[in-house]
């Protein structure tokens, strides 16, 4: 490749998924080296994990598909996906929203997720200031493996859910809110502070970094055995 | 009075409660002035309105007490209060506690409310983590006018009760935590990005402030008519 | 509903109040099918408590009129209403400022309040650097029961109404100014410090908030007897 | 039990594991009453989870073996421990330090997970100043099925861990440090930002935290079929 | 003078005042070789200058004295004091507390003020929460011609106080409070965003810098003509 | 006037110098009612003190100028002007910037105290990264009774300045800079910390402050005798 | 040159380079009359050393180039440099940076080492959550003398590679990242923690200063001898 | 070693000089264990490199010297060091102070650079409030190499430098100061925004780091060739 793109292309045998490329910043220049240089390898190499470009633009994608023409632009996640999507059945992740304004982000984890093997509950809208929309979905939430919690405003959710149940629960703050909301800096202490142990928790809008650690963990209940 | 402490003796006139003296800082100089200018108000022109000394140590309590014999010390809360307890019987302030830790606080509050002549529930330990402690104690919260509630780690009691109760809850964020609590921070914000509405706040470990509001609030719906 | 709006309709029978919708971030879709729900919730079910949808833009304003086409749209304090405005005749509800540009926020405050059942006084631009100006209306401040003082700059103005009457006040700081203001951190810090007792504070710009708690505390003076 | 303390007792049936006891701010009369009541359900109603007392000082430690005679004070990792550690032989939690400093946060996460049924192999003092350090532990870190890896200063452990294995790591900054450390705030940055995929994060020095959430994905790969 | 510490005895003639000796952190060796040097200056060069020594300790006024053995010590105000107090008779300066815990930074503002040459008039605890406290003192304060206010909390008194004289104001914002008061963070801010104009701002508990700054504004009215 | 604007007409006698209309945020209409009212007093009420509008668009000049045709815009200070500049010829202002990138703000000051009645000397550009350039104007420095200092990027430059001059320094921070510079907060905190006693601080970017008070301090010393 | 713009042409004299023009907030005017003095320094005084200009856009370069013609812009690195570049063949400056997104920081850094005389050896994208690709550069790092480490997000790549090489690293921290990289203050502190000696840093984004650090550090190798 | 301290012994092989031994934090056990291996590699392996014990308390220095008798405490520079100090003569570093308050950090520094070979000179308290002190040493200042500016309060002792000398400036800000200080902090801010180029900078209080930079810089004058 050029001097300034330099893909991790080991990745995949390292730590069983290929580099999320993140995508702000970089140029046309760039992100089309990178598109080219992942085609040659899907081709000459066959290689056949699935790759994410994430926070994807539509003039991106634009660049992505040309050299990659069946890559799958996700609007809302604003993920561009190559490869296969939900292939591998690993069931038990569910992704919960506090709010309707999450619901971004959590299409970052869920595709993400999917992306990596994963089917996929969503439960969306499912805030704590009315506590029982959450109490009604528990049967759901009971059966999941990893559970990505996405809140803004004041971000209670994981802490309420992480009473009820017993896999991991990942919360990602999003930045949904105002005044001393701090762009999800306040959903980020009240989960960092949770007193709900087991709750671990991911960068303000990183639905990616939720989605990918959700996966993980549920992928090595069906690979590895005690 | 002497030319450094200058009390504001028409409070009571104003705002219907005597000032409450914080006691911190205060030399025991200036200390010994302003009991002994309350005790020539009390006897002198026989002002009648509780007064309440905020933070007091146990030293400051027995300064006092040389110009204020009768003067009772609430250890846990940290109050010295001059005056009847809990007298005209206002009825509806519940003081609630997401944890243990949270109750020297809570205190302060209940006490405060106490002097303004309130009576008081007391609901301890009910905190998130484990919400059907909290759904257990509903019908104690519903026939509440006035709620405050108590937390400190990630603050969200108030959240939850908020979508629970039709009275205004005035919500007190404590120091109780480590690390990104930051002192108190982390709860004040949950509680400031609610997203239950007529959740209210005041100052960190400001169990005076979140009482007396509460008094105030309970206080007009026996003084006032529609 | 559909999978991303999860609407809390039990909360007037909880709460005393119907959800506020907060519309920034939702997309135009979900806010078509909460305007669509609400509508046959109106219809079908008799629901005849007033709803309010918070920092709506003309544009979405729109949207909601296509199903609720009675929705009332309240330009400054940027609320879309449904349902009756001041039909309870709640007094006792001033909002005041500090100066004309926290009106907006004042309106939302008061629109709020409004919606809820209350008649509202305004008092505007009455500010502290000019005391006089406020001392000049102390009769009307007296009157109130509840008042939401809103205030950006160095919000000042709860702690010197906080000293002047006995009603509850509750503090709106809003992010007028600039520089070290830090888009209203400034004035909340200044009302979470305020050395006057019985103010409680909001979110930045948090009218709907201050003025939803008011209408709270005048509401119990109707509804309950002591 | 009494007004001030009120234990989640059906925690364990719940999410898998007792209740932790956050130790900090209890008075000696709570801590007393809740190692009763602990020694009361073991006894009575065979309850036979482990309990943990965290952040405990030897003197406190001292009011616990009144009532709980057989729990074990582990000393650096400031934890008393009830009932069996280690005991269900999950392999797989491995936990790692950056520096020296580090050891009494990891040493908390480890004898959490011990307690929870874990076995734990421990890997202290590896820090990336010296990279070849961690190099040469990458057989045993490629074994381990959740890592906890334990940093302060600039935290900078997690993110080059995460681009080694395929297992989930669970990051803990450590208030290890001075200056702009902040009490741990810089690597609890460092990680939250960390370029490296599906490093989830939990408070500084929350080493329980840490331990919880490992002990959580090992059980499920132990307990659930795919 | 010796390695470690190095005079600037060139500042009376440049900027019209000694040097203020700040002593925290200072070893006692460098304390005793300035205390020493100030007396051989005042003795060989007779320098007639006053000096000041800040934030003394007993233990380091003792030091002082044995090379000054007429030095002052100011206990309150944390000063230890060499040469003429009030001497010129400048008039003009007051200095004003919001409450009765900020005096002894303002003494440090006042004897500064002095040994400048002021005669300064103190006005103490007349805080904004009741209003009237300070509206009594206007004519005193009219009759100034440079301000210092001293308010902790959440320090609204400059700001009244900035639209009721046509003096300058300089406000000194100090540690007394609690919470997000932040050790004086909160009044600083406060004066900072003050909608009264001409009110200037020194560092948080800096009695120092606020007592020099009113007594050069003073001075000048003495010592030149238009 | 209208219920929305409250001008503080009495603020010429009591501090010497008409309101300062701040106009950010103020809507079109609020504007116009303050102008006419201006407009009125000084034809009804020969009111002839100046008055200015500060941070003025060009449109809210066309606004104010609608009612006041005698108004004069001064764009790079952002400021319309009404009445005399300069008339009272009060000699000993003068204005400092660090880089050329601060003049907008110091024009704000310049401007400010030239209506207050001063004449204004500009210095610009001298800043202390080349210190030979301040050290060449120290006679036109020197003269001054007061120096408004306005700096942005470190802000060193009011503390150098303070230790060569007899006179009080205002010190303007702006938000000149990037990165840590965080807007102007980190030249706020040199100016804060300035080991030059005297030196005051105003907010970021405060021109109008720092104008202010230099006028305040000038005017006195032709004002005011001994 | 005019009142507003004051250049240290002696600068080159005293610290072996020119002042480097920092555009931003610079009127057209005032960039202008800078253009057109360095011009004719330039010619009438044979001034010979290069002169950059910083932050450029587009349209600034376009004002430059009226009065320096020869001027270059390189538009990545958005300097406008005059003069000679790479001349002097200072050999030893490498400029590396962690992703593709830290290229435009890395570039301002190396075109301002270059016009200074230095050969610039750029390694870009070498990231450590994949450690292999910084491992094999070694032998290019340990040429080096000098380094430029320029990352974004976490920022831990100055630490790896301090503890890889023996020649000053200097870091640079940029803006690339999102959430709680804030702006660039996490790798800034990441950086600052660094437990890597050696490693300095300079502030977000500003590869202008760590450029210029590097040469400086170079040019000494060339320049002295021991 | 054990299990719990594991010495980076290639260290000096790769970045030409010891692993310095952070100490705050460290057991007794650690330490001695630290010392012993250092003691054996002295011993049987001939390493000859000196090595550093940082932020050392005189216990610490105890403990240590049971196993290298021959380390030296340097009390205010609080470091214990092994091996030969300044031998190898590189003459060009300059520790340079504010204010008195400075030394010990800038004695840490100092000791750094001469056990890495340097030969070291010190300029202590010419700080930039009185300018000439710092201009009086400028023959000093221009003939160092590297120069460590060691700084409080508001730190602008870099700056003023950087303007003046065309060697790298490495700036040490430390926690001397109150209030808006915040322990270091301001002067950090002061110095990264720097106006003067090549200024770099290290954590707060960080002697160590600053002296081991100019170190490097000044040994690869004496170590390599252009």
């Amino acid at each position: 490749m050029n001097a300034e793109v330099n893909l991790d292309f080991g990745r995949a045998a390292r730590t069983g998924f290929s580099e999320v490329i993140y995508c702000p910043g970089k140029s046309d220049g760039q992100l089309s080296l990178i598109a080219q240089e992942i085609a040659r390898r899907r081709e000459e190499e066959s290689e056949n994990e699935s790759t994410l470009f994430s926070r994807v633009t539509p003039e991106q994608h634009e660049i992505i598909t040309r050299h990659l023409p069946d890559a799958v632009f996700h609007e809302r996640a604003r993920i561009t996906g190559v490869g296969t999507r939900g292939g591998r059945h690993y069931r038990g992740v569910a992704v919960v929203t506090a709010g309707s304004g999450d619901v971004p982000v959590a299409e970052e984890a869920a595709v993400t997720a999917e992306y990596m093997g994963c089917e996929v509950k969503r439960l969306y809208d499912v805030g704590v200031a009315g506590i029982h929309r959450l109490l009604a979905r528990l049967p759901d939430l009971r059966e999941a493996r990893a559970i990505v919690a996405v809140a803004g405003m004041e971000g209670a959710l994981p802490t309420v859910l992480g009473g009820l149940v017993s896999c991991p629960v990942i919360a990602v703050p999003t930045s949904v809110g105002y005044g001393v909301n701090f762009g999800g800096v306040a959903p980020l202490l009240t989960m960092l502070n949770s007193c709900a142990l087991g709750v671990t928790v991911v960068n303000i809008d990183n639905g990616i970094g939720g989605g990918y650690a959700a996966a993980t963990i549920v992928r090595q209940i069906y690979e590895r055995q005690g």
